[in-house]
């Protein structure tokens, strides 16, 4: 086989067969196809697509291409959740310990933050002492004791994911749905878990900006998975604005435990209420979505989400003393507000750029290497559809360093428009795609 | 700048910016773009296309991305000649004399053979001592001198373009017209010459097989010579059938030298004069083709062409006795007749094939350092349209080596349809685009 031909299949907008699919994904990750081969063949793609089947062979062989967990050891059904990434969406530390509360396992592996989003591993991480560079048997084993673990992505899986996802990065070919999905579903395959739970975020704070687009991907990654053998589920959710009241790390915490404790924002609630219902189902519990969310809710009420919360972070050796007492998180010594020049209704946030801010504060990442300050963020004072009057806060920047804070000023306030018509508010979940 | 980004702009069908593709071209070449950037973005051009003010950028960028040759010290104007390459294609070895025998100075730089079409820096070496290394002021005076002479292609000429190429050989990037256009363009221009004529092959024998692209790729080149201020004319050639009788180095000398003494075949002396007419038009001479075409004639029946031959074989240290005595060239040992099993009228020849044959019987290269054995090729005893009867010779192998010869000629049997119905000749001269 040569690679040569491969490339010149997909340029004439054949199909790949999966010998050939194998072929490319094997000797790529060997080194054995140069770079400049395989950005060939991905620009090719990215311009002609892929069929459902050359999506499913791609996404299969990448998902073979690294270690495959192996979850089987931890009884009953395990459900993964991932998401497209967002502004604010702290739903995967609030959703976890609640179904986690309902008996379903959770054993979750987490990315970090790259870019204008922010991962949930960064996240956990600026509770003092909390470790998610943790082995695999122990992980198992804390799920197998207490019914929840989180770990981060382990570097062995989907190897040729990795290789290709940074080739991508630099030969304009991230934007593709195949690509994407194929990228997403092989470390999801590979992480071992049955079931398949996918947040697609769309709107301006999302990878997906439009939501045709954002539709294709999610269910183009639901029938990866159908043909995978591993049931998923897509929740369409809005990514307009940043979920919640707060985008940066240990600000996400406490929004996270107040969600827990039954203070949460309408919206973070609603979301977590809804993702942890499907994934109840996937995992067998009830079909009935509205019993699941009553479900979800009762271990809100309860507190019982919350005690698996903490729980958890004492099990990762983390300071769960975090729950009652926020002050043990790193805190920014500034708290800048941004105020309205104008009378009106919010009409439009640019949520890119509030997660663009938090980077620049130092709260995320530009490259890999790049060390984290969990203390900073944007706190919104306001979302749209709300009605400001001039002089109101807008938002807050939480900033460690007063300069930097005040130099975010002038682009958050060209990403917040105020219309003088009353606007609505925005929907949190758009479409359930099963 | 940043190619990323630039190569975004042609993924999503929008056009390069001139100072875009300069900075392509200038980076890639220094070796500050990798090749999987460039390879991308090739494949975006494949995809996509480019405009005419893009091709044009692109040809202009590659020509100064290596030595442009200052040819201003020969006075008059000087006319390049260029084949996109065919089967037993001698011409450039016929027109080159007997337009300088008209008065217009020819200073020709020719490359090699690669895989299954043979070039004239070859052919013309295959006549014993004859140089064709020869240093640049050598070439000039030698113009100066006495009208005429040929070179090897220069390795410091259009380097951009010679690394693109190698890159686009394992890419699936070869076949696009805009980047066809371009290599050849680019050379062209950088051999500065002030004008050029362009033989553009089609058929089964020709890169371009399909006659509607070899019309594209033809006037995509005529417009580059426009925007470029070299005036362009394009001949379209068939190439469904070798040209005249000889594929093979030695050999197409012989058919060459036979030309030039008014013996011609047909075929191959209405190529040479149409083409020599045009050059001689490019040149200033007359601007009446039919009035060229008898001017040319008339130095093939003066023998005014073949001693412009002579003289230029002498000139470049080769031995000119060749003229009158064609035993000092290579001569294979074995001439092979290959037979028709049926009657009828010769319908098709894959042209390609018969190329193919003279490489396999070591008359070509598959790869850039391979020996070349001057003597072997194969010589057409019947055209398309020519009757034949059983037993009558379709064509002979000459070959050094018997069995290498005989090997041959499976390939060489399906290569020659023959059909039951008269058929018609081939046309030589498909159109001309100016």
């Amino acid at each position: 086989m040569n690679i040569n031909e491969i490339i010149k299949v997909k340029r004439d907008q054949k199909e790949m067969t999966t010998e050939q699919i194998n072929f490319f994904v094997k000797e790529y990750s060997n080194g054995n196809i140069p770079d400049y081969q395989a950005s060939s063949l991905l620009m090719a793609i990215y311009l002609n697509g892929m069929s459902e089947k050359e999506i499913c062979d791609l996404t299969l062989a990448m998902a073979e291409s690294g270690e495959i967990l192996d979850l089987s050891e931890i009884p009953g059904i395990k459900v993964d959740k991932h998401s497209t990434g967002g502004i604010g969406d702290k739903v995967t530390m609030v959703v976890m310990p609640l179904v986690a509360a309902c008996g379903v396992p959770v054993a979750k592996m987490s990315g970090r933050g790259l870019g204008y989003t922010q991962g949930t591993v960064d996240k956990l991480e600026s509770i003092p002492n909390f470790r998610t560079e943790i082995e695999m048997d122990e992980f198992i084993r804390n799920v197998k004791r207490i019914g929840i673990s989180i770990m981060g992505q382990s570097e062995k899986i989907a190897i040729a994911d990795k290789k290709l996802y940074a080739l991508r990065d630099v030969t304009g070919t991230v934007e593709s749905i195949p690509l994407i999905a194929s990228s997403v579903m092989s470390k999801k395959i590979a992480a071992g878990s049955d079931k398949i739970l996918l947040e697609v975020t769309c709107g301006s704070g999302a990878f997906m900006e439009n939501e045709i687009r954002a539709r294709v991907l999610a269910q183009t990654m639901v029938n990866i998975g159908k043909l995978a053998g591993k049931e998923t589920v897509a929740v369409l959710t809005n990514m307009n604005q940043p979920l919640g009241k707060y985008s940066g790390n240990a600000l996400e915490v406490i929004e996270a435990i107040e969600t827990l404790k039954g203070n949460g924002e309408p919206d973070v609630t609603r979301v977590c209420t809804v993702l942890g219902a499907y994934m109840l189902k996937l995992a067998g519990v009830g079909d009935n979505i509205a019993n699941n969310i009553k479900m979800i809710q009762s271990k809100i009420d309860s507190r019982e989400g919350l005690e698996k919360f903490r729980e958890m972070i004492s099990r990762q050796w983390g300071d769960s003393r975090v729950i009652d007492d926020y002050s043990i998180l790193p805190k920014a010594e500034f708290r800048i507000p941004l105020t309205a020049l104008e009378d009106g209704y919010i009409s439009k946030i640019e949520a890119k750029n509030i997660g663009q801010a938090v980077v620049n504060l130092g709260g995320g990442r530009y490259k890999k290497e790049d060390k984290i300050d969990y203390s900073v963020g944007i706190e919104m004072a306001k979302k749209i559809g709300d009605e400001v009057k001039s002089g109101d806060t807008l938002l807050y920047i939480h900033a460690s360093n007063e300069t930097q804070g005040l130099m975010q000023i002038e682009m958050l306030r060209k990403s917040i428009e105020i219309s003088k018509e009353p606007v609505e508010k925005q929907k949190e979940i758009l479409d359930i795609i099963e």
